[in-house]
């Protein structure tokens, strides 16, 4: 039994409500809130003991793919557990992909369902209840529903009973679920938490591979038919393109009559929705305020302040978040934070930068920051992880001043290839083809000046690169 | 009668309340509020159709020594009329070496007392009551009141009346000062703005610079002793050392019996004291907001944001001034932005950069910006104005890289001279006597990569200055 156990993580989410922590091209999983580790390395960790990493599958974009690789390599999570959609469609695709190409591996699995940047403080009792949930789940799908300890209203709600479930169920805390509520107003999140019966929906799903898509067949009948077209993972570009974006929530559970609920008390848990959400688990000083920065505090109160390497003064603020990047400030009165998906929803539009990437930019061999741009120049601190080498590469408008400031490179240039220490430097003509490598066991940081009349990005012609990106 | 009138600009405050916009080598009367032209340029500008450049007398800080001979050059004030203060204490001193310099040039001068970091909207209505004010000083100070239009606390007040003033003068809008008084509290300021007879002291001052130095001699006549061994600038220094720090109001005015009051209406005047009276005089959007930055605002009322190229999200804020500069920021409630100067003690106290400059750093030859720092390396942005030149130098520790990205370098190097043009670049090894000039009409911009175990702005030896600085 123990054998057939696998773990479904979801990691495509955008989570643009973390902006600007999260940008699209670095979302909410993969920051790391109250531990050293991501959200998505205390997802792993809080399951590894239970679930052998073979067994953990992940379900993420394509966008994500250098960033999922490296997140999953210190838990020895196989590159083949990692399934890549070409482009999210919420989460009722993921899951049936899941559980398709699981199933056609292990047709007697048992998947528990988890989202990747939610809050669990408790493990143990974690442990326990995903034992229980997997004692019951042999003919349904059962979800974790979490007593509600306020009227919040970021959070849908289950109504469960104890009606039609067995004495064995109801003694390990089952119900079944009557039904789903979207997100309540103020009014009715309160009439709902007197009332007693209703409880959070977790997004944590556990059910057999069979029932998960017997109950999709059932539900997204179309969906269900491209799935049966994929043998393997190679088989996931020719369908997608079909598929019908939709949540699992909305597309399968609530219209299924099967649904079981655990009640999952004592878990610690929040789902991190918001920037309240985040301050509601911080700590706080007798004047109610988290001062996670350089902060100046003359009079403030209840006011959290998320900031980096910048000095902030905060003088008589109240019930006030302040969240600081280099690029990007927030500014938000707690009650109001969830608008800055407003926020994000006119950056899109305008297709800022501050939209997709942070200053600090990641790729696949380290990452870079823009220090600097002005007519005709751009300087930039560039950053090669051990072991890692940026594409054989050439120019067409630019020529490019290297200074080796950390660590030592090997470079080629003109298919001569020489090493650099710190403060030693070389110059890279236009159309010339290079390439920077690190071979030692430091990071190797260089600073490059950039000279030319257009210094954009895509002016790169890849000749080799390691990590599959052509042009 | 003309050619006696003179003006004393006082133009070394340090405007901390205007932190983070001002810095202790950057203060307020430096910024440019509301106009291109900084806050001392719109001063002199008022007054320049009136009083012609060679009377205009300056009194700074030595601190301030390049700033303001930048700032008087493009009026022809006079290098000479510049009067440098060995360091600042407080306008009594000020107004008293002024007045003694100019006495010795001129005993017949009539002075028109000025602060450099006062907003007056009607230059018209001002020179209108400057030649009132000198036509009844003969035997008296003279100080411009300001009708108060709200119980502001932050101004100190003068108590007027009409008793014992010649009928022409009354005519002229002279008043007797009674008596001065502090700053009020709320409660206080309400009555004397009700009572009428109070008006706003606006550090405006008019008499004969022998008016001016008997009021001295009755009220400090211990200062007036040290003023009497001046002959000219060079013997400041000999007796400076021997002042004691106090105000012309507290020192002088308030204890003298002659001091008269023009009512001084319709000048539009602030004396931009804080961020909310800088505030006061926005024009405001419909909601109230003033976003003088790339802001996002959802939901924002009354709030003011004054940033620079970084990208500002405010949601649902009220009652709020953001001030966002490249190394710090400032968030305040409106009615305590006053505080500020207990921001500005704490980062006095702790040394901290944020109190002396702004990432920014301005030098007589142009400036530079810290890009980045870290591990034996710095990088900056180095601009260098047309027709200036660094100093001749070493340094001990540490090695430089060049690369000219704007302009053309005219580089000395180890006694050899050579060209640079953009996209070239130059290496300056540990200990090697080198000089970067800028012989064109055109900025120069170079990107300096420093290399080595210590890189302080103290490790250079200078050799050759053109701006009288040494080691």
């Amino acid at each position: 039994m123990p054998k057939h156990k696998y773990a479904v993580l979801l990691a495509g989410g955008q989570g643009s409500r973390f902006w600007p922590q999260s940008r699209t091209l670095e979302p909410k999983q993969f920051l790391s809130f109250f531990k050293d580790s991501s959200l998505f390395g205390q997802t792993v960790s809080r399951i590894k003991h239970l679930i052998p990493a073979k067994n953990i599958f992940v379900v993420t974009s394509e966008l994500y793919r250098h960033q999922i690789l490296e997140f999953t390599a210190p838990f020895k999570i196989p590159p083949a557990n990692i399934i890549f959609e070409p482009e999210p469609k919420n989460t009722a695709p993921s899951i049936g992909l899941a559980a398709r190409l699981i199933s056609i591996l292990d047709p007697e699995a048992m998947i528990c369902v988890f989202p990747c940047d939610h809050r669990i403080k408790n493990k143990v009792r974690l442990h326990r209840l995903l034992n229980k949930a997997i004692a019951v789940c042999q003919d349904n799908i059962v979800i974790f529903g979490i007593p509600p300890s306020r009227p919040a209203t970021g959070y849908g709600y289950i109504k469960a009973q104890k009606r039609k479930i067995s004495a064995k169920a109801q003694k390990r805390g089952v119900l079944k679920v009557e039904k789903f509520l979207e997100k309540p107003d103020p009014g009715t999140a309160r009439k709902l938490v007197k009332s007693g019966g209703y409880f959070w929906n977790s997004g944590i799903f556990i059910g057999s591979c069979r029932v998960f898509l017997e109950e999709i067949k059932k539900r997204l009948p179309g969906f269900s038919r491209q799935l049966l077209k994929i043998k393997g993972p190679a088989d996931i570009k020719s369908i997608w393109g079909k598929v019908r974006p939709v949540s699992f929530d909305y597309g399968v559970l609530e219209k299924s009559k099967s649904i079981l609920m655990l009640k999952a008390d004592g878990l610690g848990w929040s789902d991190l929705g918001s920037w309240q959400a985040w301050d509601e688990e911080l700590k706080k000083d007798k004047s109610g305020n988290a001062l996670k920065a350089d902060v100046i505090s003359i009079g403030s109160k209840n006011t959290t302040v998320l900031g980096y390497n910048r000095l902030i003064a905060a003088i008589g603020l109240e019930d006030i978040i302040v969240v600081d990047t280099p690029d990007a400030l927030l500014i938000t009165r707690k009650g109001k934070s969830e608008q800055v998906k407003k926020v994000v929803d006119i950056l899109k539009e305008k297709r800022r930068q501050e939209y997709y990437t942070h200053k600090a930019v990641k790729r696949p061999w380290g990452g870079y920051t823009v220090l600097d741009t002005g007519c005709g120049f751009k300087v930039k601190l560039v950053e090669i992880k051990p072991g890692h080498s940026l594409s054989l590469q050439f120019h067409k408008k630019r020529s490019e001043h290297w200074v080796v400031v950390e660590g030592k490179a090997v470079v080629i240039k003109a298919r001569k290839r020489y090493t650099l220490s710190a403060n030693e430097s070389t110059y890279i003509p236009c159309g010339c083809a290079h390439r920077l490598m690190n071979p030692c066991a430091q990071p190797l940081k260089i600073i490059e000046v950039q000279s030319g009349g257009y210094l954009e990005e895509d002016d790169i012609v890849r000749i080799k690169d390691d990590y599959g990106r052509s042009r």
